[in-house]
């Protein structure tokens, strides 16, 4: 917290929608649970705040639990090379996304959980609560209503994928279902209990088992590669984690074998990651010897 | 007619939407209308078919006529180099469309005619209408339902443009306008009277002028360099005029101070351009001495 | 004239080697020469400047002349919707150039015509000595060495296509052919009547024949499609007429059947196009009846 | 090597150049060296064979060992989503090559390296002599020569960056110096033993500080993130370290805080890595405990 303290001022939180423009940049968060649900937090780490990208790693891993393997037929792994929106990459790749956590990826994985499940929005919630033990979670509909309403980017994305048969369900459908699980409110504490999974090697905080060590392996090493949009490499290097960032201002970072870290402050840098939660992450893990360089 | 007879063979009918693959690639007519209004054809010249691209032509005239120049600060007048539905070029310059026959162009302009006019389609119908004086011409319900129901690349395009504020109207109702001015039947003749405008520098056919002098030869620069999909280089070689073509199989080409001439057959080559109306016209220009070169 | 001298001062030279940069952009000239070999001219007509990528044309016609059109199956035909000097549409097609005007089109015709004739620059140099009548037009040393020192992004183009196998001399050789055609010095009467060959429908000076009347239309057609850089459309408005300009200030356009003519100034637009001699041309288009359109 | 054997048929030597097409794919070994300099191996462990773009990973370390943090304004750190040799990326951002382990990143890399000591390939073979204790390392000069006639793409990406401004040495020195640090030959033992200062963030094996600990970890980072060409997800998915392959057949991994490990088997996937080294260092990691996730 000492370390995010003096960097706040350096960020902007998203403006592209009122409901995030309006979040106080001073505001600074974050928890840590350990695998055996221990739990640790400073500052607003009870706030809740909106999860934006960061709901596309558990919308992977349920779709990835329900279907298995499939999926990858569908959305690569590789890390893409640019901006997070971008469709150059998506037309001379024939509408199949470079990874999960692009948009493209993240509206292929909608696609594919709504198919399995028959609600994509509901089965990332209830698996939030469940995990969490939090049943306040829940999309925040002002904020869905106003990512839809400005969300020409995601519809031609959708639409473009969809022109090469690599949407299933209605583009609407699946646009609908995207704004609302990326429009979920948890805070610190309900998120870095929600990862705990990816640092059990796949069990859930029940003991049962969500995913397969190789598929939860698969996820953390996706993540590392591709997790933090177009600075992969420059988070890779600051915090050495496995780790998911949205623009709503929260990063959760995965420490296999030990916990999971989430850290949030709205303001956020050029690439769209909290510059406080990130600094804090970084001090995290220079400070403990969980970096894994 | 002799000159396209052989090669019918060689062209296949669109196939995306099941209106227009089943039409028969041996059919072939053909209209020359002067500048006074003098018809000739031959062939299937009074077979309705449908326009498809060739209402880009018609519905660019009807915009410039109503709204002036300040189109062109939405849409350039360039060559694309990349096939007609390609995103990248639009991304990397921040959604204004190359040129007004490319399909975003094509959007972006239909959006302007919508804004201008109330009725894109409805301003397009009119005109030909009036110009050929035959009142049957009108939309293929049919073909623009199922334009709709294939339509997701113009659906990314849209809401693409429309994601960097170069859309005024809502995505669904430019899609709308666009499929079904595209869709409208019409014959050889209709087309030829109806491009007449063109050859005689920007005047209708009962002597009112539609267009200044300027914007009739900008229409035909643009027609030279940009009327034939990925092919206008090789157009303008073999026929050496002015043209558009459509996916119907229907080609109009203007002879500047002379008149217009409409070929259609329905069976395409590899670049989208009718096979049979490609032949037809380049023998025409070889016979008469109407190239430009 | 009248019509250029108001925008000169709106033009700058060419600033990537000093030899172009130190050009006067109140220079002026313009000449006419007809298909009979009649010349007129006013201003500077008789200064001689850098030709630049007017030579592209000539390099081409002779490339066609001695070899037939297996040139086409190493180079395209189409606009390039790019800047002249971009290398993301040569590597998604291959190392195949989109057309012979822009550099990496020319440098293959450069490299077909020194295989065929031992010799690029000396076969454009006799060329232009013979239809112009002028034993004095040469190389000039210091900007063919001047060029080949900034030469970097060509020499990047043509290893590039060497890399595909689309050069078969050395690439050091084929540079240095290449930089040499284009550092020739004419002035615009030399080039009028150099340009008359594709105003005469392929016949030389002398009536003997230089290309088939198909390939004199065919270098019209791709003149006008792809002639002036990214401004094809532009030029093809305004002026309405085949024609090649060149970073020297030069434009030489063509009248098919009446004759050719060259203007300069060294004042360039955005685009790479002479802003005087632009406006020359198009003031010259009004005034006669002489545009296509 | 249990695991390696079984799937050294599905590999195929690099065939671009004699040199190396002629390896034989049977062939395979593997050396795992302690931080502490404790060395073992297995199979072919001591066959020298070309290090290719495992070279990069030494020129690297010592331009920032002599240059400082300087190198980064000139290359970027991020992964590049795209083949390893692709020119659109280098383009669409000005010349600065996206990390610097593709070929470009690599040639500006080298360009600093020989800036700062005058002899780049000098440097990376004495660095491998002494850290590994064997001055038999050396280029193999037929291999390099090979390499220089068959460089065209890397002589394209060379000048391309010169005419950024970001090559500082005449291309063909960096060029020549480039060919020759990728055509050293070493074996396993010997890159273990050198990459042994990654496993010590920074110490050489004498205990004098090559490099700070945060440009160590610096190192890690973009060799998990950009380390294997267009497949760093999936090396990180299935092995899970920091590593560098080269298209000799090597590749090198680290274990930050315990040791370096090499393998090598000449045939190679369709990305480019060793079918065999890949299935080693899978096997490795799975039966110890040394994945990072």
């Amino acid at each position: 917290m000492k370390a995010a303290r003096p960097v706040l001022d350096r960020g902007r939180p998203a403006d592209y929608i009122p409901a995030l423009a309006c979040a106080d940049p001073q505001r600074f968060g974050m928890a840590l649970a350990t695998v055996d649900g221990e739990v640790h937090g400073v500052g607003d780490w009870r706030e809740p705040f909106s999860v934006q990208s960061i709901s596309k790693l558990f919308a992977l891993a349920l779709a990835l639990s329900h279907g298995g393997n499939a999926l990858w037929q569908r959305v690569s792994r590789e890390p893409s090379g640019n901006p997070f929106n971008s469709l150059i990459q998506l037309e001379s790749e024939q509408g199949i996304p470079r990874n999960p956590f692009i948009n493209a990826g993240a509206l292929v994985v909608t696609d594919a959980l709504l198919s399995l499940t028959g609600d994509a929005r509901g089965a990332v919630v209830d698996f939030l609560r469940e995990e969490s033990g939090n049943p306040a979670i829940d999309t925040d509909r002002a904020v869905a209503e106003s990512e839809a309403g400005h969300g020409h980017r995601n519809a031609a994305l959708a639409h473009f994928m969809a022109s090469f048969g690599n949407l299933h369900n209605p583009v609407d459908d699946v646009l609908g279902h995207y704004f609302a699980h990326c429009s979920i409110s948890a805070d610190c504490r309900d998120l870095a209990l929600a990862g705990g999974f990816l640092a059990r090697h796949g069990l859930r905080a029940d003991g049962s088992r969500l995913l397969s060590r190789g598929d939860a392996k698969r996820i953390n090493a996706v993540l590392l590669t591709c997790g933090t949009y177009d600075a992969a490499g420059e988070f890779a290097y600051r915090v050495g984690l496995p780790g998911k960032s949205g623009v709503g201002g929260g990063i959760l970072a995965i420490v296999p074998g030990r916990g999971a870290v989430c850290a949030w402050s709205p303001g956020l840098d050029a690439a769209g990651n909290s510059v406080g939660a990130l600094a804090a992450l970084e001090d995290f893990t220079e400070r403990s010897d969980w970096s894994v360089f």
